[in-house]
């Protein structure tokens, strides 16, 4: 059974990972978000895709939720001292993946290849793939102005207001090779329980990912990322109040909705009419419970596909 | 009693020290060697006016001879299991410093104004200056093709035959702002005993300089890097020979003959004829070695000025 699965940010590798768990590694392809990279101290930073490698390779610290478990920050401390902008945590080990990879960019080789040969290097069987090459770029309009969503995710801790959220060259940008290929030759699609609007919107904006999701032959099942009318963690509940947004598994299935086909839920949790439906306990604290969650988006979708 | 010293490398480095340790702070001036700068994984790097900077600073690694003292070395283990290039050694805290200027120097700014505050943020009182702000790259032409220095020196540890030393872009560089006036200025100029053909002949090759220190009406002393007719370190003596050019504090002498008015030399080595020789012991184990060698240059330089 081959999986796609579309994902950004901590929930979202934390499900990949749960799929690496009940799936050989080469049947998998995790689409990620990269609405999130920005350029920092001259690198370029792609959070999401390092957020995924790490957790892919077992590297994630986990109780930080963010960076490399075996970290040391010598290079933050000296650029601090220094009086270097240290606003964004820079481990040194993690400094290594994005002068590497920018390295490489200013070589001319795309995102999408030095992705697959980090990949590689990590021992990470599945392929992991960038939505775009070129730069889209998440900005939010908010009481403060037009900000960058590091900015506002990180130095502002995501107090200011958003009204809107905007992806920057998303319009001109192409999905990256591989990228519709491997939504149209799936046999299940699943959108991660990643923030919907700052990491699945992007992966949405980027022309051809959603039609090529809307005309799959394939299942497509969302995994909720509201457990309890609560968001797990990070800006989700705070940021749909803003727009304005019931916070709700009906409002997931009705973002989704020109597209997915099954939702999976909190167990117990309110279930939305017109849409199929599983449920089990989502919230992923343990590796047992990732491959739970995800094993439930399997049935789901091969539930969907015997119909 | 205002002075500039020109310097590059360790043993450069080690006079300015000891120029400190007897001046105060706000009357010396470095003009630095920037022919060794190049571009490393996309990182801006000044190794010798890192070496001042961590040596004036007391942060040197002087075991090592090269480096902080302080340093760690994450990143290049990253860097190493990514596949990315090791063979030059990048520590952490050292990486501070190359991804700060190399950001600036990105954003306008001239490495004249980043050394300088850079120096300001080290604690250092005087002056540094780059011998010019615009890239000049010391290659080596050598029976294994041409070489950049790092190459040369660091890939191929001064290994391969030298025919001929190139400072390219040095015929079109300007001057560092400041430097033709702290040769002009000055009430005697120092050459530190770096290597004269590697660390020293770059600064000459900047256009104004040479003529500057032939012009100044002030003493000009250089402090021979030769010792009981050997070289300290580096590949001074093994280059010299592969010149052509006997190992001799004549030979250093004859090298800067044109706008040199002394020389300070090893106590009890051969004096060459024909210009103001200082003896004093001129290795440099320790501050008080120099500050007495700094301190014999200084002697030199007044005792020929009252002539």
């Amino acid at each position: 059974m081959k999986v796609t699965v579309l994902t950004g940010g901590v929930g979202g590798a934390k499900l990949v990972l749960g799929l690496l768990r009940v799936l050989p590694a080469a049947d998998v392809t995790a689409i990620v978000n990269t609405g999130d990279d920005f350029r920092h101290l001259g690198l370029h930073v792609s959070p999401d895709i390092d957020t995924l490698l790490y957790t892919l390779s077992g590297k994630a610290n986990r109780e930080q939720g963010w960076g490399r478990a075996d970290e040391s920050w010598s290079f933050l401390e000296t650029l601090r001292d220094l009086g270097g902008p240290d606003w964004f945590q820079l481990g040194d080990r993690d400094l290594a993946l994005h002068v590497l990879r920018t390295t490489r960019l200013a070589n001319g080789d795309g995102l999408d290849a030095i992705t697959a040969d980090l990949a590689v290097r990590f021992g990470i069987g599945a392929t992991i793939l960038p939505m775009a090459n070129a730069l889209v770029a998440t900005r939010l309009e908010t009481d403060e102005g037009l900000l960058d969503f590091q900015h506002y995710f990180v130095a502002r801790r995501c107090v200011p207001q958003v009204s809107r959220i905007r992806f920057d060259g998303a319009d001109t940008a192409l999905p990256a090779p591989g990228v519709l290929a491997a939504i149209a030759s799936a046999d299940a699609v699943v959108i991660a329980p990643s923030n919907p609007f700052l990491s699945i919107d992007p992966l949405l904006a980027v022309p051809g990912i959603r039609s090529a999701l809307a005309l799959t032959k394939a299942p497509v099942v969302a995994v909720s990322p509201i457990i309890a009318g609560r968001a797990v963690k990070g800006p989700t509940a705070k940021l749909m109040e803003e727009l304005g947004i019931r916070l709700a598994n009906a409002s997931i299935a009705a973002h989704y909705a020109d597209f997915i086909d099954g939702l999976v839920i909190n167990q117990g949790d309110d279930a939305p009419d017109g849409i199929a439906i599983a449920q089990t306990a989502t919230l992923m604290r343990d590796d047992d419970d990732k491959a739970r969650v995800a094993q439930a988006a399997l049935d789901l979708a091969t539930s969907l596909s015997c119909q």
